[in-house]
């Protein structure tokens, strides 16, 4: 039987190569399920994880946000070590602390900010290669922060999903989008960087996105193509996915009341 | 029978992990043994070549120089994109160019400069451990740089390397020697990094200076030790080698006139 327990916000960051993503799959090595066997030796049961942004095979995240309950009176400091003893090295559990009751890491989201990394093939840096997509150049960046521009506001994203089914909404809220252009640390040279935040996100839409503007950039597709399949198309009308490996969950917004002051 | 040639420079990055350092050795991954299988490869002989920096297993290079003799005419923008197709995607060749006859990148380099990146376990990043070795804090920033301030000038380092025979010069000339603190990209957090710059280095010498320089940090070996070690000591006088994975050779200099400017 279980005793009291409280509400509580874990953060951790992990490095998708390795990883099948997010949520728990049957023999694959998964956050989810990472996380889960290391509760089961540390506490003796796994509670129930609410996530902030389910990410896909291969997806970084430098910021992902986990709501859970806890028996109240949790050696903290003591399951936080463990935690991190007990998952894979590319799995770091930064903070864990406790979260004013019901906080919801998914619902009480008031947005989603992505990074998605691309390196001109001739530039690439073997120490940035596992996080960026590398393209042959060059690249038009002015036709891709015309496209970004078009991405922002509220749109039918049908056409940047593989996901077919009725009940989904496809109608999202981007914030901003946006890209810009220059190293992104010692070892990184000359980076073309894409920030999106938006509302919520469906499956493989930024990276579908990425794929589209890269294409623009390249001079292979237009600005009309994305700007027609903006208005609601369906799968075939937009071009390839970039690779998960690019991709990063970079940040989560919550209300500043709320969930986000329990951080 | 080869027929005219000349004088090349060539620069390139590679990242140490699954590497066995520089120096060709049968049956194991080294940098040197990749790009003379790629040369042979590509121009059916390999050069003989030879490095600004002898890295060790595991050991990083952002930059390293290498001179070498190719055919007059050579293609040029070819021989590099073979290079980087045929060797392990760990290694980058990204420079290839003329240099003046008779370059040679270690004699004629001024000073070799390496990075050492050490980071507190508890900000440690999935993305930067691989290239940071993670230590136990509280670390004394002071301490590290006032031991940092030391090292420079001249000394005598025979503590500093496991070399043991008499043919070795054990005198070095450190032009800098210092310790920062901060990130260093958007996905690492909190690091210290230390830089030396010296004319030349002895095997394992940055990484014992780390290794006692981090041990001062915590408070368990003294300024004075390190003191009494500079002026000539033995190496079982200094304490543990810092791990291989946080080490950099970051640049390399030659002179304004000569193998500079042929770069």
């Amino acid at each position: 039987m279980k005793g009291p327990e409280r509400t509580y916000r874990m953060e951790l960051q992990y490095d998708g190569a390795g990883l099948h993503g997010w949520a728990k799959q049957e023999r694959l090595a998964t956050v989810e399920g990472s996380l889960e066997a290391a509760f089961k030796i540390a506490l003796g049961h796994s509670p129930s994880l609410r996530v902030a942004g389910r990410t896909d095979a291969g997806v970084h995240a430098r910021r992902q946000v986990v709501s859970l309950l806890l028996p109240q009176g949790v050696d903290r400091r003591g399951l936080l070590r463990s935690l991190n003893a007990l998952t894979p090295a590319g799995i770091r559990v930064s903070r864990l602390t406790p979260a004013p009751a019901g906080f919801d890491a998914r619902k009480d989201a008031v947005s989603r900010t992505y990074r998605y990394f691309v390196c001109p093939e001739s530039v690439a840096s073997p120490f940035w290669a596992p996080y960026s997509w590398q393209v042959r150049g060059p690249l038009n960046l002015n036709a891709m922060r015309e496209a970004a521009g078009l991405v922002e506001g509220r749109h039918d994203f049908a056409a940047f999903t593989p996901t077919k089914t009725e009940h989904v909404f496809f109608h999202k809220t981007v914030i901003r989008c946006g890209w810009t252009r220059g190293r992104t640390g010692p070892l990184q040279a000359g980076t073309w960087t894409m920030e999106i935040e938006a509302d919520a996100f469906l499956r493989h839409m930024v990276r579908i996105l990425v794929g589209a503007m890269v294409e623009i950039g390249q001079g292979v597709r237009s600005i009309e193509d994305l700007e027609r399949a903006l208005s609601g198309a369906s799968r075939e009308d937009m071009g390839l996915t970039a690779p998960a490996h690019g991709l990063f969950l970079w940040d989560i917004r919550y209300p500043a009341r709320g969930g986000r002051s329990a951080g």
